[in-house]
């Protein structure tokens, strides 16, 4: 039921229609535009639970008879509804670039419509998160960043998901404590200002948090006056934790100047022989804040990133969007093209694949999009799909085929890695471009070419006309 | 679960310092800033869902002992936790605006405190798209507006929630099936731009659609060439349907100039005497959007908002937060007050009310935050809370209380309204204040003036230092 209604409308047009035995091809991918220059995937263990679990039940059924809309006939198409197409998918973790294939389903025509909206749904929301997380990972390096922004996510599976997408993006841990539980990340937290206020002194709110947790001790220091008090507190503390024989974890500023606070902090602490003590730091916080805090020298060790993560806020959408590549009809394939007055919505047509070409130095140099079935030797020579002019040939690289099969025939082939493989695979893969390609501003832009082949299918497409008989 | 980790480990401290009988006073409220003037209260009733449904089943005890972080005694509180405290709220709807307490929570510390993540996280998320909805809905009427962000959304809850906060702010239905079927909207669908791949012609593809559906007819007319096929095939269905007794729904715009192809399709369906058909536009519209079309004349009957209203784009977090305003211990209240270097970070101390004052043409004048149990006669004089010199007596006015009881030592007294009621609710509420207060830009403010007890309070609290004992 987690669609939208113009599937189900659209399905059983195409049945009363005698088109239903039609097989689909189509591509989930995302459009340039906005911050986004580079993704790293995420969502497909979503993706897999939800067509592993697909079905109406009766009161699905009843509810779609009420609305007067569907028959009889089609309501028992949905009670036996199984998918039972194909999906080739970017294993969560990979690093992809606008209009990439990362998703293909190949399946009967019905199908692949009814799973369009659950599918763009759960990637588009997970991609954006893990993206996000990565920019302000990579901007926070060597500073650590967490997770806090369960209160501010739009809904609880934003706060869930996006949790778990924040850990595959690089974040070492979260506040969520469901998400912690129900994906097997590091639950961290320290406490509230309403705690060190509902006691009668922040010395003695310091004190009973310490007593109960000798072992992880983070202390929020800024409840009345960050140096004047706070932090002189948490020394007091964190000298009696020291003489118990525990070593405290670490400060959190959460308002006030952090570049300065925390310099001043870092300076007290040191003096007071806590140099292991790590500063944290929260509050409105993303990679363009950490940029500039670096910039002053501001010494903080760990970021806790709460509504501008969870909810990717200078970019709260990725534009992902579900084509119609192809249709097969009887064994023949008959490629589709969308065409638009906005050219960025022009589609690749056919049933593809998507390379990645490797140098010898490790270095990814260019991503391929091919029909599928086409072979590659060296030498290669790989043309811009809109600058035609600038081509380059390559002779020393390897060529890396980045969709792996998920499901065959309905079929999940296709075991899902854990969550820590994920987060290790996105950190491999994100050090395997150069670093200008993930600048935040302005950065390099990567190479996407089609092949040659499909650049021409395409042409021919668009030149056949709008449409082949309208 | 649905918690962040501090939130349990500040409740074991709370036990172990023995301070877990006290009561405390927790005000909700969202922070000025951003786009937000005025919000759209919504996800009371997500709350009364969340807080009679509040327990830790034995997994979650399991996963919580293998954290490590707390004690069997403290896991035995969670086993046989239940909400005892009170909860008052404006009901669903209601307008509210930056500073004002919309929830209060006067609970055994512990329990106020488990509370506040989902608290924060369901009606932060709902009423921000509320508000969002009701900001396109006024400035699109008499035009009316469908949601259609599911496949944008961040994860199905925030597509299923927003769809129906959509609702709340004004929009007619959704298309999303789990939405409407869950909350009893009007479900609303099209068909893609696949659909009319799907066949050999774009004819073929809209008489099979309006064969199937002809008394609900809506043809997307720019899959290939909106006024060289699309709108000229439509009307050549329409006069089919038309010709069978059926009265044709609209045509959808989806991309190109919106302005242009809205006027020529208007002129193209007038001449063909289809004047009953509706101009429906979707693709990446918004309020701005909305208001640049309509001063460019375009003929838009009905706008499909996807992204942006299911996001807030502009906007995609509310910053309401849970603060500590009050400890009672013994039966006696000690009032309490966030100190901050951030002065919008101020919190208002006590038990509070919130008064809307209504003048004799029915129009909201200001908002009035009191102490519980303060009266007020006329004639009233109100200060502006910072500028002090800016006061205004009152004497011709009603005074409306704004808060209703939803929990009453634990026990629901509050029946939460239909969906219907509550848009309705909404609308009345909306009607009640100048536009002037609702423009999108540059909005007049709204007056929220603090009473004079209240703020000789705050300003006692102020003054008396930082913290009474740091």
């Amino acid at each position: 039921m987690l669609t939208d209604l113009y599937q189900l409308t659209m399905m059983q047009a195409y049945i009363s229609s005698g088109v239903q035995d039609k097989t689909a091809v189509f591509d989930l991918f995302f459009r340039p535009g906005g911050q986004i220059n580079y993704a790293v995937c995420a969502g497909l263990e979503s993706v897999v639970d939800y067509i592993n679990g697909l079905k109406f039940t009766d009161g699905d059924l009843a509810y779609l008879r009420g609305t007067g809309l569907f028959d009889g006939a089609f309501l028992d198409y949905l009670r036996a509804f199984k998918f039972t197409g194909d999906i080739d998918a970017v294993p969560e973790g990979g690093v992809v670039f606008p209009r990439e294939p990362i998703l293909i389903v190949k399946a009967p025509i019905l199908e692949a419509q009814l799973i369009e909206s659950a599918l763009l749904n759960l990637i588009n929301h997970q991609t954006l998160i893990a993206t996000k997380a990565s920019k302000i990972v990579l901007t926070a390096a060597p500073a650590s960043i967490v997770e806090f922004g369960l209160r501010r996510a739009q809904g609880p599976d934003a706060g869930c998901y996006g949790a778990r997408s924040a850990v595959i993006g690089g974040a070492e841990g979260t506040s969520n404590v469901m998400a912690a539980r129900n994906y097997g990340l590091s639950p961290r937290g320290t406490h509230a200002h309403s705690f060190v206020q509902s006691f009668a002194s922040e010395y003695e709110a310091f004190r009973a948090y310490a007593r109960q947790y000798p072992g992880s001790c983070v202390l929020l220091v800024d409840t009345y006056d960050t140096l004047g008090s706070g932090v002189p507190n948490a020394i007091r503390v964190f000298d009696e934790l020291q003489a118990a024989g525990h070593q405290p974890l670490a400060i959190r500023l959460d308002s006030g100047d952090l570049a300065y606070l925390s310099k001043k902090a870092r300076e007290m602490l040191d003096g007071a022989g806590h140099g292991g003590v790590k500063i944290m730091a929260s509050g409105d916080i993303d990679e363009n804040v950490i940029l500039h805090l670096k910039a002053q020298g501001a010494r903080i060790d760990i970021y806790g990133i709460g509504t501008r993560l969870i909810t990717s806020m200078d970019m709260p959408a990725l534009g992902g969007v579900y084509k119609l590549a192809a249709i097969v009809e009887n064994g023949a394939e008959r490629p589709c093209v969308k065409v638009s007055d906005s050219p960025e919505k022009l589609t690749d047509p056919g049933e593809k694949r998507l390379y990645r070409i490797v140098g010898r130095d490790g270095f990814a140099i260019a991503d391929l999009i091919a029909l599928k079935g086409e072979e590659f030797a060296s030498p290669l020579t790989i043309t811009d799909p809109v600058m035609r002019w600038k081509s380059m040939t390559l002779t020393d690289f390897t060529l890396k085929p980045l969709l792996v099969p998920v499901f065959k025939g309905g079929k999940q082939v296709y075991k899902c890695p854990t969550l820590l493989e994920i987060a290790r695979h996105a950190c491999e893969e994100l050090t395997g471009f150069w670093d200008e390609y993930k600048r935040i501003v302005n950065p390099h832009i990567y190479k996407v070419d089609l092949s040659d082949k499909l650049y021409e299918l395409k042409m021919d497409l668009l030149a056949q006309g709008k449409s082949p008989t309208n």
